[in-house]
C-alpha cells in the first residue's frame, strides 16, 4: 500500500445518513485512499446521546460527546446532525479552525449559507454540500462547475421523495391523499409529522439552494413562493390524467426578463415551490416512486436531466463521501477554496409577477349566456384562453363544469380573475386552479 | 466592474464547437469575470487555414496559424482541433509551459489519455475534459468527483448521437438502416463517412474515458469490445418491439467478481459497446433522437441518469466553458492540479468472459424433435433457456422461427453454441444474437 498523508475526520451526527458514513469510510479505508491520495482517518463521532441505538455497528470509542474538542482537531469536519443549531456554530468552528466542511444540512444552507460561504472565503476553506439537494443525485457540482459558463434559463426539479411518493401513488391507484400519507407513513416514506415534506418546505429549502448556484445569486428561504399538496385530490388526478397531464410538487428556478423601476430591462428570477401540472410526454413525468430529478435548461446546454435517489442513509453517504474524496484532494493539492460565485445578484420576484399557464376548474349554473360572462371576466382580467371544455355533471344536468386552458399569464391578473370568477355570481365553485409546467 | 485578475486564454481550433466556444467567451465576458472571479481573455484562435469560413463572426485579428507562439502565452488552453496529431503536441507543451487545459478530444483522451494526464502531474497542472464525453451533458465531474466515494458497479450510456438518431427513427418507423442513414447525412445528423459513429468507433472512445473514471483504473482504447449497428435491420427492430424491447447502442462499462490465475477473487472490468435489446420500460429506451444519456449504478447511490444532447457546437461549447471557468477559479485559489484516480488498476477482460442475457433468433425445419435438438445444444453449451417462442413462417409452413430468450449465460460458451446450432443441420439460419442489458 502506498504511504499516504494521512487526514484527520471527524464526524457530527450518526443518524440514518452519518451512520452509513461512518461505515463506508471504514468499510473502504483503503480505496477511499487510493482515490483522495490520502489515508482518510475518521477520528471520532459527535453525538448527543452515547447509547442511541445505530443503525450499523461501530465501534465504541468513536463516539464522543465534546463535538468541539474533535472539530479542533480535525482536517475535514462532515456535519450530518441537522437542524440550524449546534449545526451552524460547530460549522463556523470548524471553518475557523481550518478545516474543510462538508455538509447535507439543506436547512442550515438555505437559511444560513452566506454566512457560512463568507467565513469559509475569510480562512481560504472550501465547504462541499452535493447532499443537501436531491441526496445521491450529483447536481450541486453540475450547476457549480459544467454549467458555470452556461446561463441557466429554468430549473424544474421533483426533489422531495415523499410528495413525489404521494403523488405518484395517488395518480397510479387513483387513491385520496390522506389514504396514500398514511400508507406512507407506514411504510417509513413519510414522517409521523409530515409538514416538512407535504408543506413543501424541505423543497422550498431545496430550490434556494439550487437557485443560489444556478443564478450566482444568493436566494433567501423567505424568497421562495411555496405551496404544499395537502389540497391536491383524486377529483384534481383524475382530471388532470384525463387532460393528458400529470401533477408533481415542482420546484421552479427561472430567469425572468423583466424591468426596473426605471423601465430599463433588467434580469430577475422567481423560486417557486408547488404543486403544477405537467404533461405525460415530458421527462419528468416518468419520475416515480420516491424518485428525485432535476430537469435544467441552459443557453446554450440545452435540456439537460439528472435522475436518481432523493433520500435514504446509503444513497446519501455517497454524495457525501464524494464530498469528502473532494475535500481530501483539495488539501493535497493545496490552494484556497473556491467560494461561491454570487455576483450576479439577481433580485427575486413575488409569485404575483410570475407568468405561467394555468389550468381553471369551475363549477357552473348550465344556462345559456354563462360561458360567455366567464369569457368576459378572463378577457377583462388580462388572461387568455387557449382551450374550453364544458361538461355536463350532476344528476339533475343543472351544473356544467368547465376546464379552462390559459395562454401564459401573470399571477397576479390571474388570481384577481379568479376572485372575480368567484364573486360572479354564475361560478358555484372554482374547483381548482393548477400552474402548467414544462413547456 | 470588479477590477480582476487577467488570464490569458488560448483556442487551438474554430470549427462548430470552437467558434461558439470563442462566440461565448466574448459575448459573455462580464458574466464569465463574475464567476470565475477572473477576466478570461481570449488572446488568440490558432487555426490551419486563416480564411476559412467560420460559424460565427470573429475579430480578423485573433486567427493565427502560429499555435506555438500563441500556447506559451496562455494560463489556459482550449484545445478544439480534433484528431491526434499536432493536437497531443500542443496539449503537451501547454501543458509543460504552466497552462492548465481544457479538451474535447476523446479520440486523443481514449489513445494517449495516460501520457497526457502524466505530464499534467509532472508539472501540477490539470486537464479538464467534460465535452470529451457525452457532450453538454455534465457526466465527467459526477464521475471524477460526486462518486468518487462510492463503487460504480455499472454504466451504460447511449453516448452517439448518430447512432441513436438512427436506431431511433429505424423503431418508429420501421425503416431499414440504409434508408434512415441517408436521410440522417442529408440533414447533417451523420457525417458522409459515417464509419466513426455506426460502427461505434466513437462510442468507443466515449467507453474508454468513462469506464477509466468509474473505476479509478486506466483503460485503453484497444480493451473495448467494440460492434456497430450496420447489422441491425428492420426485421430485428420488429422483433424487439414485438418483444417488449427496442435496440440501442449502448456503452457498458462494468465490474466483475472474477478470480485471478491462482483462483483467488479478483475484480475485474468489462468494457463494451454494442447494440443490444434494452426494456421499453427502462430509463435509457426513452432517449429518443440524437440525445444521449448515462445510466449509472452504484453501490451505494443506486440508480442514477444523466440526460442531454450529446453533441452540437453550442451545446459543447456549454461544457468547454464550464472548464474554462474552473480552470480559472483553480489559476485564482492556487494550489497544484489533482491528478486523475487511477490506482485502482483493474484488469479489463476479453468479451468472451462477459456474461449476459441473450436473444436468439433461428430459422429451424418445422418438424417434430428439432426444438429438443435445439434445447439439448444449449443445454451442453452451458446456456440455460428462460423462454422459447416457436412460429411458423412462411407459405409452405416448413419452416419455424424460433426465438430464444437466455438466462446469463458468458459470451464464449455462448458464441461456441450458436456455432453449433448453425452446423446442427436442424437450423436453417441464424437469424440473429443480441444481447440483453438493463436487469
Amino acid at each position: 500500500m502506498t504511504d499516504y498523508r494521512r487526514l484527520r475526520v471527524a464526524l457530527l451526527g450518526a443518524g440514518a445518513v452519518g451512520s452509513q458514513v461512518a461505515s463506508l469510510l471504514r468499510q473502504h479505508a483503503d480505496e477511499l485512499a487510493d482515490r483522495a491520495g490520502a489515508t482518510l482517518e475518521l477520528v471520532g463521532i459527535a453525538v448527543r446521546d452515547l447509547d442511541a441505538k445505530r443503525d450499523v455497528e461501530l465501534p465504541h470509542e468513536l463516539f464522543t460527546t465534546d463535538a468541539e474538542t474533535l472539530i479542533v482537531s480535525a482536517d475535514i469536519v462532515i456535519e450530518l446532525m441537522g437542524g440550524i443549531e449546534p449545526a451552524r456554530t460547530y460549522l463556523l468552528q470548524a471553518i475557523n479552525s481550518g478545516a474543510d466542511v462538508v455538509t447535507a444540512n439543506k436547512a442550515l444552507l438555505a437559511t444560513h449559507g452566506p454566512e457560512i460561504f463568507e467565513a469559509a472565503d475569510q480562512v481560504g476553506a472550501q465547504v462541499y454540500y452535493e447532499a443537501a439537494a436531491a441526496g445521491a443525485i450529483p447536481i450541486i457540482r453540475p450547476l457549480r462547475d459544467s454549467l458555470a459558463g452556461d446561463r441557466v434559463q429554468r430549473i424544474m426539479g421533483i426533489v422531495n421523495g415523499t410528495t413525489n411518493y404521494i403523488l405518484d401513488r395517488m395518480d397510479k391507484e387513483g387513491a385520496e391523499f390522506a389514504e396514500v400519507l398514511a400508507d406512507a407513513q407506514a411504510l417509513g416514506y413519510a414522517e409521523a409529522d409530515p409538514t416538512a415534506d407535504v408543506e413543501g418546505y424541505d423543497a422550498a429549502q431545496k430550490a434556494a439552494i439550487l437557485a443560489s448556484l444556478a443564478f450566482h445569486t444568493s436566494v433567501p428561504l423567505d424568497a421562495v413562493h411555496r405551496e404544499g399538496i395537502t389540497a391536491i385530490d383524486k377529483g384534481m388526478m383524475d382530471a388532470a390524467r384525463n387532460a393528458g397531464y400529470v401533477i408533481k410538487l415542482l420546484a421552479v428556478c427561472e430567469r425572468l426578463a423583466t424591468t426596473d423601476a426605471e423601465g430599463t430591462p433588467a434580469e430577475s428570477i422567481s423560486v417557486r415551490v408547488y404543486p403544477a401540472l405537467v404533461d405525460r410526454e415530458h421527462p419528468l413525468a416518468s419520475v416515480h416512486g420516491a424518485n428525485n430529478a432535476v430537469f435544467v435548461q441552459a443557453e446554450a446546454a440545452g435540456n439537460l436531466m439528472f435522475y436518481g435517489a432523493g433520500a435514504g442513509g446509503v444513497q446519501t453517504a455517497s454524495a457525501v463521501l464524494g464530498d469528502v474524496v473532494s475535500a481530501a484532494r483539495r488539501h493535497i493539492a493545496g490552494g484556497v477554496g473556491v467560494g461561491e460565485s454570487t455576483r450576479a445578484n439577481l433580485p427575486v420576484v413575488e409569485i404575483g409577477q410570475v407568468t405561467t399557464r394555468y389550468q381553471i376548474t369551475l363549477e357552473v349554473d348550465d344556462e345559456p349566456g354563462v360561458l360567455a360572462t366567464v369569457a368576459g371576466i378572463l378577457s377583462d382580467g388580462r388572461v387568455s384562453i387557449a382551450t374550453v371544455e364544458q361538461t355536463v355533471v350532476g344528476e339533475d344536468a343543472e351544473t356544467a363544469r368547465v376546464v379552462i386552458g390559459t395562454h401564459k399569464a401573470q399571477e397576479q391578473d390571474l388570481s384577481d380573475t379568479v376572485d372575480k370568477l368567484a364573486a360572479s355570481g354564475v361560478v358555484d365553485r372554482v374547483v381548482s386552479v393548477l400552474r402548467v409546467e414544462g413547456d
